[in-house]
């Protein structure tokens, strides 16, 4: 809701040097604001750019606290770009009765990216303003305070920042990535390194909002079909799932460890009851992976629940738990979905209703049809998974679907074998264009055969007594799954590296910022 | 929705060794069920306990899976208390012509705690059945196999696990806390080392219910007013915020830290243009601390938001977040509270709309008049925050209330300065029942104003370097706070110690299970 502005200004304000020194008409109007240090309340109203609009604002006075993404002086007059998250309005002043030079200098002369305090009155443009997102008016600027300043040089340039990028990875595996534009770009380090200007950039705006978004509806979802929500220890006593890949922590006298997953205890959660949980915590990987897909921290958004007959009344839920997500993407966030396609021109996410899916004999199948060479009980390569990836989008149409039945040689202990034949189990895969993004299964939950399988795959039981043994007074059959959020929005919107996906990464390479 | 279910049974099923070797007119309708492998799909129609009521449901047939929370047979009969999560069924089985000696043994013998499958028919009872939620009907059972068998000897009986406990810590600091009825009690350890049997209490089940619920409420209010999630690093390269009290990692072949706080990069995440932030993540404190309060692992709920003029705006934000928790609990979650006082029968939360906002200077005054001797800028020990808390409760009757301007000296350096005068912030703390759940501040948003408190409080500004030089090229006014979830839920319901309220706590001395 847009108020008129009282014509007084009733924050205290110092001038600008240069104001000081001989007589100014816009004394008063323009200058540095003191540090904020909540000295006054004056209930004035603030607007904000995204609720303007030519039909409601014209010859209005309104307030704004925003960015300066931009000035530029020609003596007489100024220009400036002001900015609030996604969205820009252009800002204009000149030399009038009540406008000073100095006051049209310290406008042009204002630093890139430091926050303002604007009023001024909306008026109607004839010519659309190409460079802002509100096309059709401008600003006339009548007060301008900094808020604060930013430094005069930046490390790089908003705008090179949100240049197109090539098409690297996903989609173009086949062609020459090598962008022949004269663009300049700015490389992922030196972004991560200042990634708190980086994220500053429509595009990350956008990635981040619909980061946030992922979460909401994957909890919306859950929740309505009576999930709650649990929060499992980070910090483990014993490397129990796995002795490699663990981070150690020193826990006072002793020696503990950072939790590769919240699996064990979901399922702890299961032999208490609790019937439907899921978790969203950070997942800690100690591996020594430099790839695009790899962290060593990353957010895990997990699920398990009891099932009454047969692990496809989970796999069922999964099902029903994406499409919910790519058309909550798809229908509540386009904008921020455009946002990224302007600077990641991906073609659009396609999935089907019911999901596709397919057993890994038959996708095994489908590569031995594409002239690949595998056993049946070898797992996918990050190859193959790409190239069967291909090969459904181009049978089925689809980015995403389902890899039900692996062969039990490469799943973990705790994986219920198949009824019929031991050789396969009762787990399945997730992926997202060819990678996948979800590992899950059926359980085994019953204690005997669950030390059995440890056994078989070489893990002393002593380091997994307390979870073995949580078995041991009654359990539910059960099953679950462990999405990568990063790898989701990653691949969903094809950006082609995780470090895009994630707010401050965290690779064998980087601890900072 | 229930419906009849048919009246064969399509499970393949494998007969109770004894019914083998004689005749027996209920071979078939009894045993132990193999192992759930997802052998089959049968369609069947599932019923839940607390679905099920005497109008809608008497007489009909109803199939449902269920742990055995007790069983007592006398030769002819035997009775079963069955239990889903909250509720209980009582079930009876007599011998007759459709069922054998056999199979009234079977049921009679099956091990407290194992999940059996039940076929019946629900029929009304003259007398209530006080034993059982549900106290007007019980299950004629005409089919059971068991599912998945508890061991014989539980490591504690969960009705002793939940009998009334007399008030400790909060409630009843002057009352002798000895029980002086003769019910049996289990010690807080060995719950612990069993959580997986002490979790199915019906307590346990409403205490994380309830903890699924402030989640929900803090994020759909939180949301409501555009705040979006963030998740920041639990690694971090340098123990920034202060050295001591944080956990060391080896993080390949250099040293890094776990995030003692989302503070710096929630900060980070303002200069990056996010204006309104929140992260549900675990957070570390390498703290030695014993007590009833203190967790080394605990789930912070924080916030960040930038504001126009004054930290209040802030500080109005929180207050309308807790009301809106505090009513959605009462309001929504009538059940589950309920269910924690049966065991703990404490007096109902009680709060005001608005909140009592008080400054520390009128604290101190209180206390005082109390009798306290304080200097205006010492801290509030814990005894005086707990007096303060039942003067406050005496004086407004809320056991909820906002304490702000804390003196600096107490405050961390990114704490900013009151504006008249400096030996006051513009910090505060919220407490419930007499004890902190939130630590917040405007915080400096000024880089050289920044650097200035840090050298005033002795930190090395190159260990804080990349978090300084996030403010200078341009940052909003802003402010926030962290809450912690285990202690808001732990004094809200008055359990008098913290571990109750977290699922697998983490304290110096426990890092298990």
């Amino acid at each position: 809701m847009l108020e008129l502005v009282p014509e007084t200004n009733p924050v205290p304000i110092e001038m600008a040097d240069e104001a000081k020194n001989e007589v100014d008409v816009s004394a008063g109007l323009y200058g540095v604001e003191p540090i904020n240090q909540s000295q006054t309340k004056t209930n004035r109203v603030w607007t904000r750019i995204d609720e303007l609009s030519a039909a409601k604002h014209t010859g209005k006075t309104v307030l704004l606290r925003a960015r300066v993404h931009n000035t530029r002086g020609t003596g007489k007059q100024a220009f400036l770009v002001l900015r609030q998250r996604f969205v820009t309005l252009q800002g204009v002043i000149f030399v009038g009765p009540a406008v000073s030079k100095q006051m049209v200098k310290f406008v042009a002369s204002l630093s890139k990216e430091s926050f303002v305090d604007v009023e001024g009155t909306i008026v109607g443009v004839p010519t659309p303003i190409e460079s802002c997102t509100l096309h059709d008016i401008e600003l006339h600027v009548t007060k301008i305070f900094t808020v604060s300043s930013a430094m005069p040089r930046l490390p790089f340039s908003l705008d090179d920042a949100t240049n197109v990028e090539p098409l690297e990875g996903v989609e173009t595996t086949n062609s020459n990535s090598e962008p022949e534009d004269n663009l300049i770009r700015v490389g992922l380090d030196t972004r991560l390194d200042n990634r708190v200007i980086d994220l500053r950039t429509t595009t990350n705006q956008a990635i981040y909002r619909l980061q946030s978004a992922v979460c909401l509806l994957f909890r919306e979802f859950l929740t309505s079909q009576n999930f709650i929500e649990i929060h499992s220890p980070k910090i483990i006593g014993t490397a129990s799932e796995s002795g490699a890949n663990v981070f150690a922590v020193t826990y006072f006298k002793q020696q503990a460890y950072l939790a590769q997953s919240p699996q064990f205890y979901k399922q702890m959660a299961m032999c208490a009851d609790f019937e439907r949980v899921f978790e969203i915590a950070p997942v800690f990987r100690a591996e020594d992976s430099n790839t695009h897909r790899h962290l060593t921290e990353f957010v895990g958004l997990d699920l398990e629940m009891a099932f009454y007959e047969h692990y496809h009344e989970v796999l069922d839920m999964l099902d029903k738990l994406f499409v919910f997500i790519f058309k909550g993407l798809r229908d509540r966030y386009a904008n921020e979905i455009k946002a990224v396609q302007r600077q990641f021109p991906v073609p659009e996410f396609k999935f089907l209703e019911p999901s596709l899916r397919i057993t890994f004999k038959e996708g095994v199948a489908m590569l031995r049809e594409a002239g690949i060479e595998m056993d049946d009980y070898d797992d996918l390569s990050t190859a193959n998974e790409k190239l069967l990836g291909k090969l459904i989008k181009a049978k089925y149409d689809t980015d995403f679907y389902m890899l039900d039945k692996f062969p039990t040689a490469v799943r973990p202990f705790y994986t219920m074998p198949d009824p019929s034949d031991p050789n396969y189990s009762n787990s399945y895969d997730l992926f997202m264009r060819g990678e996948e993004i979800l590992s899950g299964a059926q359980r085994v939950h019953d204690p005997v055969l669950l030390e059995e399988r440890a056994k078989e795959k070489h893990i002393e039981i002593s380091s997994i007594q307390p979870y073995v043994d949580a078995f041991k007074y009654g359990a539910p059959p059960h099953g679950g799954g462990g999405i990568g959020l990063e790898r989701v929005l990653m691949l969903y919107l094809g950006l082609g590296n995780i470090r895009r996906t994630s707010m401050f990464p965290r690779d064998p390479k980087r601890v900072a910022p």
